[in-house]
C-alpha cells in the first residue's frame, strides 16, 4: 500500500491536528508542505489536490479530501489501527463528539482565527484590520473558552465530554486554542489564565500524544520567537520598511 | 417507542433541515417551538436541553443533542428507515458529504447568516451593524456560491457530488439559501440570478423533499411578506418609533 499524502503546512492548527493525528495513530503518509506564506496553496497544482486551495488536504491512492475534521473521520474509519476513542462506533458517544466539531467552527474557531488573523498577522499580510472585528473576536474566543469548560470539561473531565481518553475533537480544539502562542504570552494568559480546566486539559491532550504534540508544534513555537524578536527590532527602530522584511522573512 | 422531540423555530435554517429531514424519513417526533424572537432559547428551561441556548435540538428519550449537522447524522444512524443515500455507508462517499458539512459553517452559513443579521434583522433587533461586515459578508457569500457551483455541481449534477440523491449536505445548503427569501426579491436574485446550476439544484432538492419542504418553509415566507409590507409602511411615514413596533410583531 503507499503511503497517503498530507498536504499541509504545520503553522497551520487544523494542519498540525491532522499530522500529529496520522503520527500518533501510526498511519503511513508523507507531509507534503505547502508553505502559506509562499502562496504555495494557490498554485495550479495545489487546486488540483483542493479546488479551495486551503491546507490540509489529503490523497489516498485516487482518492482526495479537504477540511480537517473529514479528514480526520475519514482516516479513523479506514485505518483499522486506530484506537476506538478516537472516533468511537457507539452512535451516542460519536453524536456528542460530532456536536463539538460542528460547533468549533462558528466558535472557537472563529473567534481564535479572526484574532490571530486581525492582530498578529495582518501587520506581516499587509491586511487592514478594525478594532470592530478585533474585538468581536475576543468576545468569541473568550464566550468560546467558557463554554468548553462548563459544558464539555465539567466535572474533572480528563478530556471532552468526560472521556478518560481523547477523540479528535479534543485534538482538533487543543490544535486551534495553541495558535494563541503567536500572540505572545501576556496575551495568551489573558485569555487562558483563568480557565484552570482548559489549561489542565490541554496538558493531558499533550501528553496522550507526545512526543508528536509537541515535535509538530516547533515550528509554531519558532514562528512565535522570531516574531517576537523582529518586533522588538522595529520598536527600536523607525525605519518605515521594517514591516515588509518581516513579512518577507517570515 | 416515545417520539423524539425536535426544539426548533421554523425561521431558523438549521431547525427547518431538521424538520424536513425527520418528515421526509417519517421518523416519529414532536416538535416544539422554541421562539427566538421571544427569546424562549434562552430560558432556564431550554437552557436544560441545550446549555448553549440554540436551536435546533433534540431529545431522544434521555439522550439530548445540539448542532444541526450532528442531529441529522444521527437520525441518519439510528433510523433504519432512513434511505442510504441521506448519510451513505460508504466511507468515501460519506468523507466527501463531511467535507462540505464541514465547509459550510465558515463559508455559505458564515456569508449567508452574517448577511441576514446585519441587514434584514439587524433594524428589528436593534442591533448596530456595520457597512464593513456587510461587504464581507456579501463577498463570502458570492465566493460560496460560486464554489458549490464549480466544485460540487459541476456537470449536470442534480445534487451535490453528482449523486442522483440528496445528502443531508444537500438539504442543510439549501435550507440556509433559502433564508436569502428575507432579504426581498432584489437582494435574492441579484446573488442567485447569476447561478443557473444553484437554482436548478434548489428546485431538485425541493421536489425531492417536497411537499415538506414547501410547507415547513411557509412560515419563512409569512415573515418575508410582513417585513415587506412593514417596511414599505415604514417608508411611507417618517414617525421614528415604527421599527420597533415591527420588531415586537415580528
Ligand atoms: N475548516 C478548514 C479550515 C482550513 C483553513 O482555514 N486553512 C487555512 C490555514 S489554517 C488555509 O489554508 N488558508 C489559506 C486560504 O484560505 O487562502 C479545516 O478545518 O480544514
Ligand atoms: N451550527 C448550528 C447553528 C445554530 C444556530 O445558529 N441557531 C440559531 C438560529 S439559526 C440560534 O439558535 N440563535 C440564537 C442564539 O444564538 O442566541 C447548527 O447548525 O445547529
Amino acid at each position: 500500500m503507499q503511503p497517503i499524502k498530507v498536504y499541509a503546512d504545520r503553522r497551520s492548527q487544523p494542519s498540525r491536528a491532522v499530522i500529529i493525528f496520522c503520527r500518533v495513530n501510526q498511519i503511513d503518509f508523507e507531509e507534503v508542505t505547502v508553505d502559506l506564506f509562499k502562496s504555495q496553496h494557490l498554485t495550479p497544482q495545489f487546486r488540483k489536490i483542493n479546488p479551495l486551495g486551503q491546507v490540509p488536504a489529503i490523497v489516498d491512492g485516487r482518492f482526495k479530501l479537504f477540511e480537517s475534521h473529514a479528514i480526520l473521520r475519514y482516516l479513523a474509519s479506514v485505518f483499522p489501527g486506530v484506537a476506538d476513542h478516537w472516533y468511537p462506533a457507539d452512535l451516542f458517544t460519536r453524536a456528542k463528539i460530532e456536536s463539538i466539531l460542528d460547533w468549533h467552527h462558528s466558535n472557537l474557531r472563529r473567534g481564535a482565527a479572526t484574532l490571530v488573523m486581525h492582530t498578529a498577522l495582518a501587520p506581516f499580510l499587509g491586511l487592514t484590520t478594525s478594532p470592530d472585528a478585533v474585538k468581536q473576536a475576543e468576545k468569541l474566543l473568550s464566550q468560546s473558552l467558557e463554554r468548553i469548560e462548563s459544558v464539555w470539561l465539567k466535572g474533572g473531565a480528563k478530556f471532552l465530554l468526560g472521556s478518560p481518553q481523547p477523540s479528535i475533537a479534543d485534538l482538533s480544539l487543543v490544535c486551534e486554542i495553541m495558535q494563541l502562542e503567536i500572540l505572545g504570552d501576556d496575551v495568551r494568559d489573558r485569555f487562558l489564565g483563568a480557565h484552570e480546566k482548559i489549561l489542565v486539559w490541554m496538558d493531558n491532550v499533550k501528553k496522550a500524544t507526545s512526543p508528536h504534540f509537541e515535535e509538530v508544534h516547533e515550528l509554531l513555537f519558532q514562528v512565535k520567537a522570531r516574531m517576537l524578536s523582529k518586533a522588538a527590532a522595529a520598536n527600536q527602530t523607525s525605519e518605515p520598511s521594517t514591516k515588509h522584511k518581516i513579512a518577507s522573512k517570515l
